[in-house]
């Protein structure tokens, strides 16, 4: 996704300069050579200059903006070792979707975990559906960017918004964050529901994905109001849901699942993958367990979280609780 | 949808009476021939009983529940020509989603019409995700009855709930009602998306589908409020819109305006079929243009529904207004 923002970049005539992580070794020396970027399977645009990550501070000099765009499993590395080396004038956007969760069972959304690093900064992030194959390829993309800061907002904005790219803003970090995190543990429910159906008979129904649909916007609209976030926020959590079922490998996980393979037969199905959807699903069912426990927030709330979180962490076979989902 | 219902109903051992239309004479007399449904393309549960129109009065006999399954087209001649001879005492579930406009601008759901006729009475409805097909099938499905008496819905939940038929129940008629009859006309916009990149390369591309599906739950939202019922019902009203999305008529209407399509040029590849999603979005549309022009709406709050009703009454193409969706 770092990546693919080469393209709203590039369109406005920007300077784009793409530095890769230890992991990206291979990528930035084969787009070096080629154009091509294995990660996004594309063409990068004309004229984005390529790092490996020892160019980093070169990189920088004179830069307007810093997009970081690692994986939840980057996050303290970016945390750790990269904040401390950027200028600290110079906006953040990260595109990293996901929270961590405290002992406490409280949940912290990645730009409120870089500012307990460099307190006083501007740390922007980005939400709303947006695939990085779709975006390269200029598809229509509508996004939200959220931030403390309202005219560093729109200065982004300015920077970044295309015919093709759609850019709304929030100063709701914590709504933003959350809506959208929670996205990646509701759609290996709904697509649970789709492997279900096609274990049966070789086709997807629809009937039940739509239920765990709105189980899901129920449950992530609770959840939101247990981050403090504003429950207009389920606009772009219901978007971000709709853009993952449709896609990857959460899918595949969710699918694989519901064909009635345990948690562990369907990694190994995946070859092994750590998918983010497991790790966001893993923090936030132990967040609300945790809150269950200290009485702040009710199990009957969540039912289909509690089930995803049984499924990842605790040998559950899925068994979807419809039953527990009336009202 | 009101066939399906008799699978429920044969399934907690009730005896069901189908009683057709004047539109359904050769369904009814093909099942009482063959047991087959052409409509649901399926067999009908085994003893369900089957008759015209004119066996009306001889099935209501004795009856616990009438449920209502006429199309938005045949809503005034149920009010007009079936209530009048339903026994007072018996409750009515209709299955109809849909509203009417009145003309001061506000909108009227089915059951506060069929209270118009007769005040006092219990009609309730059906709300949220729900293919007459698949629930015909013993499909996992969760729905929702609406009317003003809990009892009421409580006895209607005992007599149709299933180990597939998950029902919950509320006593906000117009909001559960507003929110499943909205998805008619938002599925005609995502569908829109969708046709408009099959027709760019051939494949479905999800960003924009998401983002006007994350759009649709902005509008319905607003679209709820100005119907005075409680925004919890976008849950329903998102499972629902899902499930439009992926089946049937409405499908095939809005990919081919997404294709290129004027409205009138789709309705003749559709062979002048009318859809109620067509309807529901011009009654919806023609609503909101009148509030607006009363300064009770502003039509800020609702581009997308005003471009569907723009391409269906007004000769408009297809032209996504992503400018106006940013906030």
């Amino acid at each position: 996704m770092g990546s693919a923002m080469s393209v709203p970049g590039r369109e406005n005539g920007h300077e784009v300069r793409l530095v890769g992580t230890m992991l990206d070794r291979e990528i930035i020396s084969h787009a070096q050579k080629t154009g091509e970027h294995t990660g996004l399977g594309r063409k990068l645009p004309e004229g984005v200059l390529l790092y490996q990550l020892e160019g980093l501070e070169k990189a920088l000099g004179g830069a307007d903006l810093i997009i970081g765009g690692v994986s939840s499993f980057g996050v303290q590395w970016f945390r750790d070792e990269v904040i401390p080396k950027l200028p600290p004038e110079i906006p953040v956007l990260s595109v990293t979707k996901g929270m961590m969760d405290m002992p406490d069972g409280s949940l912290l959304t990645y730009p409120e975990l870089y500012e307990q690093t460099a307190p006083g900064r501007a740390f922007c992030a980005i939400g709303g559906p947006c695939t990085s194959y779709e975006l390269a390829d200029r598809d229509q993309t509508a996004v939200v960017f959220c931030g403390r800061d309202e005219a560093v907002l729109n200065k982004l904005r300015s920077l970044l918004q295309t015919s093709f790219y759609h850019i709304s803003i929030s100063t709701d970090v914590r709504g933003v964050e959350c809506a959208v995190a929670m996205k990646n543990a509701y759609a290996l429910g709904v697509t649970a529901a789709a492997g279900l159906s096609e274990a049966r008979d070789g086709k997807l129904h629809y009937n039940s994905q739509a239920a765990l649909f709105g189980q899901s916007i129920k449950e992530m609209r609770k959840l939101l109001a247990l981050c403090g976030g504003h429950d207009d926020n389920i606009i772009y959590g219901a978007g971000d849901l709709y853009v993952t079922i449709f896609g990857g490998r959460t899918r595949r996980l969710g699918m694989l699942l519901g064909k009635g393979l345990s948690f562990d037969e369907a990694i190994g199905e995946l070859s092994g993958i750590t998918l983010e959807s497991v790790v966001i699903a893993t923090r936030t069912g132990r967040a609300v367990r945790k809150l269950i426990e200290q009485g702040k927030a009710s199990a009957a709330d969540f039912p289909l979280l509690l089930h995803i979180y049984d499924i990842i962490n605790r040998g559950a076979q899925v068994d979807i609780p419809w039953e527990k989902f009336t009202c």
